[in-house]
């Protein structure tokens, strides 16, 4: 195990009717006048966002909203807050809404901080400073409700990158899984591929002596799977919705990714199609994740053979791990199509002649020298086969 | 799952030469004047205090010493250590140690700021105000470095009481595997049983729909009987070390056990065995929670016989729940013999003849009322019959 700090200092707040406690959080924390941060229409038509704003208004807190952050949130609704926030003195950022939300919730309360251009934040990778963050979330996928990154795409040249920092770990978040009830089918089959994608991208090391973290990262992907098909079935299980949203934080937290090497190839290689096509981030990783898996699969046949026996119930016959590990993948892939995920290129809308193009954006664009480097290090040539083996 | 908060702000370590770091950790918490708490001499001869002290005096930072915390913590110490702290001005607890001297450094940051007998928190089950505290851990066992507990023995009766309250969480905690190779085999197997303990204790729920924190309980199960026997084969195996460590940390800093309702009534029955003929806790618990399991088994048949098949490998044969469950605490009894941990009530020191006192004195000594509300709530006649069956 390698050497780590971790350090997750969000405080949960978890179960029904857990928003109406939201300004008594934002107090808690220190925030006086707050940026209510949030998507498109749902939020407002659901109630959520009343019940959030009365919450403040009874802990005499005062408000402004920012509304229209859309998937693969944009530079441009982050100026545009970042602006706001000074001009209006607030000190504190509350998203409602899901991982795009909150990503850009993020990238404003950096930014409100940062004397350049906060895109300097996205390319440096890190981030130091940052005003208070707290959320209610709505949708059970990202993770952003309890990680320290965030995720932003500049428009010019559609670029989509990440920063990371203590700073961007939201003070508080509000966790009701009733509030997931109304995400679409489609949404939430993305949301359980996200969070599996999570796993999956943690679980594939290159350090030794991890048992402890493999063991939690193989029990949170069991729970996803038998959840993800239950919610499926019946949005309104709150039982289910409730396991997948506390499964979706553990899985991003970092609780279980701490003192091992972990992957995020697969979140680089998704994230062109997700900038370039603007498919939604889930459906693009069911199609990148197994042909980024398959085409690693040689380079430590044991751990994904191990994999696939204890979370896919595949059996390892003596000498043929790798079929074992074969096996595991097409469970994997068969599971996602079950729930409704895209398999293909073509489904996510995307285009076998834009590949050389996204393999080379993927390598050397803005701020990469040309390798992923992450499990297996990855250059131009080995992306643009693994795009060709999603067609 | 039940509706929960959680809060888990403790800055974690981990690592090989982690413990030269805090003076850093307690400048970054506030302290300025540090009380050093640890137990024995072992302390000081492995040269981990010195290196300590130095960090501390390179960040400018003074601080004094009480050593002499025993096993099974005594209120003695807490009054000398409070007296100490209030004369002197000191401003944060560091325990250099293992649960005992941490839930001692806890009772003597609570006892500070409160005003009449810190024992009253203890009869009173809560906390909501201490000094901070940091730990450098040397024993895997307890999780006290990163829950909000503490257990305290009065030395008035030997009552053996808890209290907890998020002031009681450290500020931060070094963890650094190598400072545990010098513990013993026997303390080594007591810490491993506190572990396993700590995640049965969570696993016997009566709440529905826990899937996630089942399969992460599980999860942490599994890691903590592949690395158990590696690490008593060999003491100085620091992956086998490390992976407890964390297991250790992760199974008591409650993310596994939020949402549902948790047993401690082993905890309950042991701290009655350890009070009185100062056995060490996990020993203690090596014996009674297998007498609990049996005990309780027929209260939820398929919840034990899932675990068996789960984590002891053991098939559930249709009708027949209730044998795997029991092959489960079969093997768990001798995963527990493997490591070196007593069976029987004679092994601890414990008499026949003292039952009746330790079952009344556990359901109804200081603060108690008759009965022990976990799993399943157990009277004294209960309590009695299942410490026979320890005999």
């Amino acid at each position: 195990m390698d050497n780590f700090t971790f350090y997750a200092p969000t405080y949960y707040v978890f179960g029904t009717d857990a928003e109406r406690e939201t300004g008594r959080y934002v107090r808690r924390f220190g925030g006086t006048r707050v940026l209510i941060h949030y998507g498109g229409g749902s939020a407002l038509r659901s109630g959520v966002i009343d019940r959030v704003c009365l919450s403040l208004e009874q802990e005499g807190i005062t408000y402004l909203m920012l509304g229209g952050v859309m998937p693969n949130p944009r530079s441009g609704l982050v100026y545009e807050g970042i602006r706001l926030c000074r001009e209006e003195g607030v000190d504190f950022i509350l998203a409602v809404g899901g991982g795009s939300v909150i990503d850009s919730a993020k990238a404003i309360a950096a930014g409100v901080l940062y004397r350049g251009d906060f895109w300097d934040l996205y390319q440096g990778g890190f981030t130091d400073r940052a005003l208070p963050v707290g959320t209610v979330l709505t949708i059970s996928a990202a993770g952003s409700e309890g990680s320290a990154n965030s995720v932003i795409t500049k428009e010019e040249g559609m670029f989509k990158r990440r920063t990371t920092g203590e700073a961007l770990r939201p003070k508080f978040s509000i966790l009701n899984p009733e509030l997931t009830f109304s995400v679409s089918p489609y949404q939430t089959a993305c949301g359980i591929t996200d969070i599996l994608a999570h796993l999956y991208e943690r679980y594939l090391t290159n350090t030794e002596d991890v048992e402890v973290t493999d063991r939690m990262i193989e029990g949170l992907m069991l729970a996803m799977i038998h959840e993800g098909p239950r919610v499926m079935e019946d949005p309104e299980d709150y039982g289910a919705r409730a396991n997948i949203m506390w499964a979706g934080t553990m899985a991003h937290n970092n609780s279980c990714g701490v003192g091992r090497t972990q992957d995020w190839n697969s979140h680089s290689i998704e994230h062109e199609l997700s900038a370039l096509y603007d498919c939604a981030h889930g459906a693009g990783l069911a199609v990148v994740l197994p042909a980024v898996l398959t085409y690693c699969l040689p380079h430590d046949v044991m751990r994904l053979a191990r994999l696939a026996e204890r979370v896919w119930g595949c059996r390892i016959d003596p000498g043929q791990p790798a079929a074992a590990a074969e096996e595991g993948i097409r469970r994997f892939r068969q599971f996602l199509h079950g729930i409704g995920m895209p398999g293909t290129f073509a489904e996510l809308g995307a285009k076998e002649e834009d590949i050389p193009y996204l393999a080379h954006v993927c390598c050397w664009g803005d701020g990469r020298k040309g390798t992923l480097d992450g499990y297996v290090r990855l250059n131009e040539e080995d992306v643009d086969r693994i795009y060709r083996m999603m067609l």
